[in-house]
């Protein structure tokens, strides 16, 4: 500050958002990350959905994994979260804490993964905090979602003699997560290394389900993403809607790959139903509107599945391809 | 699961919630925090004003600071944004990283604070993450609040001729953390222990200024909170809005605390000016509007000083008591 007139100086964090994160904060409501907040017109007639995921490195990420990968991963299991209610994007806020061996190449490719979720799934970024620690990489997102009043798709509404669907297929993540810890298992050394790619895959980048959020509100009764496995959320969502159900195994939608691994190692099977990761869409429809929900999922490319139904009563059973009841050792996964 | 069928079996996370959170997540759209995601109505006609600010232990706070303080500290920074915005809060979407030293008792502690100031300023909690981590405690906290569409107040408006002003005392918070780091300097010598004790409270729980919001979107023409530095932070407004400015720092408002430790050791004026956290509004007020705004805040028990004013040009000129301009080392302060 020469001869005692202040220019503003940005310091270390502003100059860094300015490089990482203006470019891609295009939305008029980001005010060019230069103010104290953002600011976001909410249609008329809507409501908020906000939802709030946060993810450590080598608890909800391989610390090595790719930094724009870790990225697109928070943006979209938080978009996943909006999907499942029904509600369709307005924006996002980002915070993330920078340990002190992140190069700059690494922020820049975080950036970048940021920048190219929210264009693709229409999530601009509209504010944050940018923070050091001398912790693990950490990042929390909150995602801002609308949907028309009253019409928020919610945990607690399947009725007793309705269908039980999901979409895509289920386990893929699990799968991945699990051949990267242990890849000399039989069921893995089975697959082709296409099919190992894609498991992997399917860990890393959660595709969320966007397209159904329409026909979600319009026709289903309860729904939830798959977060903590199959079997341990469906678990949940029966019980907060007071209602029991039973699903087949044989009935889960596996990928090719998923069911490749499974049928070298069966054990694996219950990998795949209550493992965490899958972000598809749980959903409970009633049956006469079971097609109407379908046609929308296959017209946007998206398998659903029926793989049971309600009933009166509490509880979810599961049964084999032989009709008897199993159990898992672990009925979901967690990270905490 | 006893003869295959499944009861949901809560997770360490969903058990810790409920214990910790639920009781304080009282507001409906929070959902007993029980769902995906959380529904938020927002008034017609209003716009979104969403702020999101992380803090780190060791980095935005000591690590033995008591973890209700922390807790109150996060919520305090980011509702003193939407207090500058002339916004009022709808709620905030909480994440936090649990470190693993820290036991029950101070989780519960944290809890309480986040109640504590939820219900104090009407801030309700919503909904949040809640992750463990090798690292650091970690809080990421984003407020949602509420303008009259078309009324934030952006640190761009302010003209040349109009009032700059301050609210409260500034300087305590960066005058307390100086003490926590130095007790021994000749300034702190000098206070007793009450004002010491008044320091370092104001380091600790900043005082977010939400009954200022409506007459800073009635009547000022740019605002921020003082997070980084009277001068620093100033000096960013003016340039923001295009104009120049100049303060006397005879006028910057101290505490008698703040103006005791200055007197007995006048390097530390410099710190009260430049220094961070002082989470008070600055603002430019035209002068025909002055007295208003001086009157709400006089109502609200909120001390308003003039510390100059804006001009033509650019830069910021800050002058002593003999009306010479001065020269800090340091701008502004930064946590990056």
């Amino acid at each position: 500050m020469v001869e005692g007139s202040s220019a503003a100086k940005p310091s270390g964090e502003e100059a860094l958002i300015a490089r990482l994160f203006t470019p891609i904060a295009t939305h008029p409501g980001a005010l060019g990350l230069k103010d104290d907040a953002a600011l976001l017109a909410v249609p008329p007639g809507h409501e908020l959905v906000l939802t709030k995921d946060a993810l450590v490195a080598g608890i909800h990420f391989f610390a090595d994994d790719p930094p724009e990968a870790v990225a697109r991963k928070a943006m979209r299991v938080n978009l996943s979260d909006l999907a499942a209610k029904g509600a369709r994007p307005l924006g996002v806020m980002l915070a993330f804490a920078i340990p002190p061996d992140m190069d700059a190449a690494a922020l820049d490719a975080f950036a970048a993964g940021i920048g190219a979720d929210a264009a693709l799934f229409e999530a601009p970024l509209l504010g944050g905090d940018t923070v050091r620690t001398p912790g693990p990489f950490t990042v929390s997102i909150t995602a801002i979602g609308a949907v028309p009043s009253g019409t928020m798709v919610r945990r607690t509404g399947a009725r007793p003699g309705q269908a039980i669907v999901v979409s895509g297929t289920i386990g893929d993540a699990a799968l991945g997560l699990a051949l990267r810890l242990a890849p000399g298992r039989p069921g893995f050394a089975a697959l082709t290394d296409e099919e190992a790619g894609f498991l992997r895959e399917r860990y890393l980048l959660p595709r969320p389900r966007l397209p159904l959020s329409r026909a979600l509100r319009e026709h289903a009764s309860a729904a939830m993403d798959v977060s903590d496995g199959l079997v341990g959320d469906l678990a949940k969502m029966l019980e907060a809607s007071g209602v029991g159900g039973e699903i087949e195994t044989a009935r889960a939608p596996l990928s090719p790959a998923g069911r490749r691994a499974v049928e070298a190692e069966p054990a694996l099977l219950e990998v795949a139903l209550t493992g965490g990761d899958d972000y598809e869409i749980l959903a409970v429809v009633p049956y006469e509107a079971l097609s109407r929900f379908q046609t929308v999922a296959t017209t946007a490319g998206i398998g659903v599945a029926v793989i049971g139904q309600t009933r009166e009563g509490q509880g979810l059973t599961v049964r084999n391809g032989e009709g008897q009841p199993v159990c898992f050792a672990q009925g979901s996964f967690s990270h905490f």
